[in-house]
């Protein structure tokens, strides 16, 4: 299958490199073609990895990744181009943390708007589906370096676009019950808001490698 | 040990029976004293149960619950009295639900402030821990609803006031290791915000007794 992942930081190199590794072609996409991040990238992930702009990205993906700084996404995306993004499933991964707001940021959207929803707006004809902005990059395509289950979320308005992101997810070691539907794209705010937990627990918990398992009653 | 329990709701009456349960004089407030839902309360829960206005419930507690809803928490402070609130642990179990907001509702205040932080402003001398917002009131008090580990955040100002929250969340079953000290009231944000999560799973599990545990890499 061919990705475009858009972004060329750590969050981007991760999920690259894992798609790569998994079989798949991936380009991946920044503002200028060239640019040191992607052309070191591009070298050491192989055969099948190469990069360009934006646009490049897009029009090459099956399916497109949103792994930019959330504070550029929406600039991002329309550098891609809304022609390169029609019908495809947009994966956004990304957090809207706010510029020059120190630690922990503070989120630029929340509450009563998220950047997936601002994303499905923006371009009313990409399958956009939020997902795995939860975790740290490394635990993203390798939630084993955890023990035991723990959970990752998907919203999106179209259940085949979230049944491609399943899909993925599993290719990077989610099995499918760990993965929670938690509605349309609206629900992103959840997940979203999240961030401001998850931001304030890397320090008591002294790394950023750590997850939440959601626990039930038994059944 | 006395306690004062804010709040007449499902949240001020499962705590507040928890707590004579555990052999402490319990005095639960509300905007009138004599109304319906506290005597019934008081009728029900014991000898060492009793109800009065939010003042008379705070000047009788050692430590001060507030269980009040979110949107009415700093009016229902400000009845109970900077006087006697002063110098006493004051645990915010509160969640800033916007009314008229739907299902599910907004966040009053979030991402920039939250509620604790606002108590903590309008009470200065009152020794403020979040606490607990971050799940139904069943598992408040009875955490081995849930099968195994599971998590509970305290954020504060002070060590001591939290030292005294930690004990009474053991005397609830949560060991020590469960709850997670986040920092400063400031960190009140994060378990605040983890409701717009937390909302949001309550269709896709189909049950409001659920919670998260932090998962960490093995040590």
């Amino acid at each position: 299958m061919r990705f475009g992942v858009l972004g060329t930081g750590t969050v981007g190199r991760t999920l690259g490199s894992r798609l790569v590794q998994l079989g798949h072609e991936v380009c991946m996409g920044s503002r200028h073609a060239g640019g040191a991040a992607a052309s070191e990238w591009v070298a050491q992930a192989g055969e099948a990895a190469s990069e360009g702009t934006f646009a490049d990205a897009a029009a090459f993906g099956e399916v497109v990744i949103n792994a930019t700084a959330g504070a550029h996404s929406l600039a991002a995306l329309h550098a891609a181009g809304a022609e390169n993004l029609r019908g495809k499933v947009l994966v956004d991964v990304a957090n809207p943390l706010a510029h020059d707001s120190g630690f922990p940021p503070k989120l630029a959207v929340a509450n009563d708007d998220s950047l997936a929803e601002q994303i499905q707006r923006a371009f009313p004809e990409a399958r956009v589906v939020k997902t795995l902005n939860t975790v740290t990059a490394d635990i993203m395509v390798e939630p084993s370096l955890l023990p035991g289950s723990h959970n990752v979320f998907v919203c999106g308005e179209e259940a085949g676009a979230k049944t491609t992101v399943v899909e993925m997810l599993g290719s990077f070691g989610w099995p499918p019950e760990a993965v929670i539907d938690l509605g349309g794209i609206e629900a992103a705010r959840g997940p979203e808001m999240y961030v401001a937990l998850w931001l304030r627990l890397i320090n008591p918990l002294g790394t950023w490698h750590f997850n939440v398992a959601v626990v039930r009653p038994p059944s």
